[in-house]
């Protein structure tokens, strides 16, 4: 580090994108839960149309993209903050709601840890149970924090009810809950109908994964109007014009193309649920998976034997080293039935020997 | 505020972006300093090109982006840093290089002042001088801090000479120095070359004006690489994918359409020289611009007076209400030949009333 840099950051932990660089080199991309359908013509069209147009500053308040969404979300159009990406809403968060320490599962989205370490907020991790499951009994003594559950969890794939999660809102009056629903689309119900009889409620979204869009950077949340003022002062403190122009076109044409987002989530689900069939046949133990990712091991070939013979192949997985009860296992984003067929069969290969 | 909000935050000061939300319901827009120039083809053809795959994540590191703009700059890849507009580059270096204490100007983007605050920096504001131009002298008793210095300034479009910029970096040994140069490209000579004469210099830079993309949200930075690590290092904890992928593409086209560029800068020159002539034969004051605006007042009708008068015949531009030395003066950003000729015609009215 330079000799500027503020003391405290000297100890930096950056997302590590290294293995992401070398996936865009022609590998079958199966490691970042992207959606593996291009999106809509409506969207490529509104993309080009707003670019256009590119030399004015884009809407700070997203206007129309905020009124569509919060038509089909069924929230008021105040309820809505926009992110470039999820991962500002995250950052957000992090940076301005977490004074009094914030809680999340020992296995989950590695950004949260990533993003406490980054704004020197204490935390707690909470074990998983046996089952790979949040328990919400776990929760009950952190009454005040700010609890991050991703939901479906990840790399996990599970639901947790909603019921559940309306009681780690309740232990926890004092103190906010953050619901972040990225893969909500492709399973479980959402907490979003919640956020007006909870006020410590936050449900984060992405246009990411269902909606095909995460190489625009789009990301949300919902919650009451107080925090979401909050939020949004936040956001204009320091990136009042953060959403494009291009992807406030495009996200808005994919709002408006909801069938498509919902054919393709259908699709997705179907080679899922076919997918996770075949690999119990072959051996594999494959977590019930409400995402569009399958997290998986094999009873007798380890997690990185298989990650590292698929890569030979071209085919790249997420492998998590750390932490060890989750180190045999490997996350493989769901992508066209044709890329399923051709990991099944290389993976066949990988255990015969 | 919200009972959740972090209690450092309970005085924010959002940038306003009321006026300039009114100014896209139908305003001659002279207010913000975009373009008058719309993007090149090439440019429109990329992003185009890029929202087929939106799916997909966007490079992290702007690969391609960073070979072509290295090439056009003569600095290293590795010298470079990209930002979701240079707001963020910004950002960054409040957030990260001020830990002992901030300077700039009282008059120049009001931004620094925002984000000073909103990281907690301490900061002095050095008065320009009764030129309204930046003495280096007075940054004399300074060393230490981070200095923040727009050059050309805004909302003057005085350009400070490369040997005063010189001296401020040389008076601070101890201290980072910060040109950003968002106009550059309208007059002046880049600080570019010195970031390898000087390892306390970083040079901040945007797509936004003299390349016609305000809308995509792209800026940058050089600096020497041990720096430029810190600020990467930074900007991949809290916002690996910043950089969408349209803007990436968008972003290349437009450093290979230099040509283009070079030229919209040589008419917008040529409009801000002969507008500048005319408003001085009317009366104004108009101060040496090296900017794509102009910065004047009138030596008898008061610029509030002259504000009102234009937006009620739509057409928009910035007055500055605070401080009180530039409370007479109008910011006026240079459109099209024929948006300034109206623009002169509605001032001659205004003036004889």
């Amino acid at each position: 580090m330079s000799r500027f840099l503020n003391s405290k950051f000297n100890s930096l932990d950056p997302y590590d994108t290294s293995e992401e660089l070398e996936s865009m080199n022609g590998y079958v991309r199966l490691n970042t839960n992207e959606s593996p359908f291009e999106p809509s013509v409506n969207v490529v069209k509104a993309a080009r149309s707003a670019a256009g147009t590119l030399n004015f500053y884009p809407d700070p308040d997203c206007t129309k993209l905020r009124e569509k969404l919060s038509a089909l979300m069924n929230v008021k159009p105040s309820e809505i903050v926009f992110g470039n990406g999820s991962d500002e809403i995250l950052n957000i968060l992090f940076m301005a709601f977490c004074e009094h320490d914030a809680a999340f599962p020992d296995i989950t989205y590695s950004f949260y840890k990533i993003l406490a370490g980054f704004h020197g907020v204490d935390f707690v991790t909470v074990p998983l149970d046996e089952n790979f499951k949040i328990n919400p009994d776990d929760y009950k003594s952190l009454n005040g924090r700010t609890i991050f559950i991703a939901n479906p969890n990840a790399p996990t794939g599970i639901f947790l009810s909603l019921d559940d999660v309306e009681k780690i809102i309740n232990q926890n009056p004092d103190g906010l809950t953050v619901i972040d629903e990225a893969y909500i689309d492709f399973g479980g119900e959402s907490a979003k109908k919640l956020i007006h009889e909870h006020k410590n409620l936050i449900v984060v979204r992405t246009f990411s994964k269902s909606r095909s869009m995460a190489g625009a950077r789009l990301g949300w949340c919902m919650t009451n109007e107080e925090i979401a003022k909050d939020i949004n002062n936040i956001k204009n403190t320091f990136t009042p014009y953060n959403i494009n122009a291009m992807t406030q076109a495009a996200g808005l044409a994919a709002v408006e193309d909801e069938e498509i987002t919902q054919k393709n989530v259908t699709m997705i689900k179907r080679v899922r649920d076919n997918t996770a069939s075949r690999l119990r046949e072959m051996g594999f133990e494959v977590l019930d998976s409400s995402a569009n990712f399958l997290f998986v091991r094999h009873k007798s070939v380890s997690g990185e034997k298989i990650f590292e013979a698929l890569k030979r192949c071209r085919i790249m997985i997420r492998h998590f080293t750390k932490p060890e009860k989750i180190s045999e296992f490997n996350r493989i984003t769901i992508g066209t039935a044709e890329q399923m067929q051709i990991l099944l069969e290389v993976l066949k290969r990988v255990i015969k020997k």
